[in-house]
């Protein structure tokens, strides 16, 4: 199978990337590098099934011919960063609906009509039921993320609906692991580098969010782009488990070796549209056969490990 | 008050016009006349506290200037029609969703965070439960129309979240009435004009929706915005009833005095993304003191009766 990565030298595109490698898959890549890095594809770029196009969606000219010849799409390329979307809202709109609108229209009139997309457990909004199911109550949206993210959903929902299309939303909670970049655990680790005797918390600590590795993250992927379901299929994508930010931080400093003041900001969010509490019902992908196979803590511990090993990431503006 | 009424020169907008006022209100309009039409506003035009700009959405300066002092909005300009989404996608995402996008920075901009929208019964899908309440089950999107109604709603919802804006998502079944000017009524009449003896119906006839009354759906438009709630508040509107396109057809007949044969195109949806059972559950709208005063028959009636009077509007083309 010959397979588009949008995103494809991001944290998570990057690992998909070589899995799909591994699976023996042609793979071609297009990502903006905005966020993305080239080093990230120093494997991948080795192997003969690869192909990097570095361009933006919304030339469609260029997506049009890195698509040709492709039997599915994975789409990451995403504005991935919930935080800060109030300070600039044309942002989440433009790089997460509007460009997955870019990409549905090539891939219409190019006739491919297989796509996985990632989309965020952000479209639940502050939801009422944790572990939250993919047919919670229709949610009202907190954040110009969530919402961008919704938008892009509701547009493959359509575009199944009217040009049948088989689509796959995969709602995820944050991912960690190797080549993050971004997030609280960066953030934690930056701060700890700079000043460890004391750190600022967003919110109160108490917040309680689940986590996934992105080993798993590319499984789920993986696994959910092998069904043959028609129309649009949502599935969550986390671990059973949460923990909080005050819980984290302390497998952060431990790692560390670090024991700084904490100083919390206060309220019970990080930020305007945060979510107090995260956890997803994710009993419809394991139906399938997927399962986490690395925790929480875990998780924070390979994340924070591999930061070490990459001081160069937590160099602010590294690219 | 001092109102702005975006597509204030429409089916809808222009008698919101009229009752804001006729309440005593002052309302700057704004339309760009893409489907609206100047002479729906020959009454409103002759009041001193109307203000009429033609403009498109996306002429920020444009709009900045006709919000200018205005303390709330209501923004019902839009792509209304959600049947021929799939002939141009871009469409009900640059006239729903980025058009609203575009006010909402205005009015972040300025100052003005007060705003009731017109949203759309199509939002929830393929509904699995009729009537629908607002927290149905998360749904997934069936129409180009409903996503960027969707992702408007989500829009909404984030500049409340964000900005503090307080707003009102009217999610509305169709409407009829004086001035209706497209949707299957409009079709039947226009088609019986032109031949009386046969009738396509699109569809097997059997689609069960749900119709409200013009007056009623302005009523609920104010009703809503007097509302005093915090962020986001969706309010389904539509009456406690709904008819098959076959009897709706065998009303109109009767007022036509018309026989035609009735030939059938076949399914179970009049098009892609056409949802064959619409109601909605308005009880949260009632329970504000709303109620509709014209149930389904009459307003089938009134609008046929409209058509008869105002055969201009039918002639293809007619501006």
């Amino acid at each position: 199978m010959r397979v588009f990565v949008t995103g494809c030298a991001g944290f998570i595109g990057s690992h998909l990337v070589e899995r799909l490698l591994a699976d023996g898959h042609e793979v071609a890549g297009f990502d903006d590098l905005s966020t993305g890095r080239q080093r990230f594809l120093a494997g991948a770029l080795d192997r003969p099934g690869f192909t990097l196009t570095v361009g933006e969606l919304r030339n469609t000219d260029a997506v049009a011919r890195a698509l040709d010849g492709c039997d599915m799409v994975f789409h990451l390329a995403a504005n991935a960063d919930v935080r800060h979307g109030l300070a600039d809202p044309r942002r989440d709109l433009e790089r997460n609906t509007l460009a997955t609108f870019a990409l549905l229209e090539v891939m219409r009139t190019r006739g491919v009509r297989r796509i996985a997309f990632t989309s965020s457990g952000a479209v639940y909004g502050d939801a009422p039921a944790v572990p939250t199911p993919e047919d919670a109550p229709f949610p009202v949206q907190s954040s110009l993320y969530g919402a961008s993210k919704l938008a892009a959903e509701a547009l493959l929902g359509a575009y199944c609906a009217g040009y049948g299309f088989q689509a796959w939303a995969l709602r995820l909670v944050s991912v960690l692991g190797e080549r993050y970049s971004h997030g609280h655990v960066f953030d934690f680790v930056q701060k700890l580098r700079a000043d460890a005797a004391e750190i600022e918390v967003l919110g109160n600590g108490r917040q309680r969010k689940s986590y996934l590795y992105v080993g798993d993250c590319v499984e789920a992927l993986v696994t959910a782009a092998r069904g043959d379901g028609a129309g649009l299929t949502v599935l969550n994508v986390g671990t059973d488990d949460d923990c909080t930010v005050d819980e984290s931080l302390g497998w952060i400093c431990e790692a560390l070796g670090a024991r700084p003041q904490r100083r919390y900001r206060g309220g019970d969010r990080g930020w305007p549209g945060d979510s107090p509490h995260v956890r997803l019902d994710s009993t419809r992908l394991r139906a399938l056969g997927w399962k986490p196979r690395v925790g929480i803590r875990d998780a924070v511990g390979r994340t924070v490990e591999y930061l070490r090993a990459n001081p160069w990431l937590l160099e602010r503006g590294a690219r």
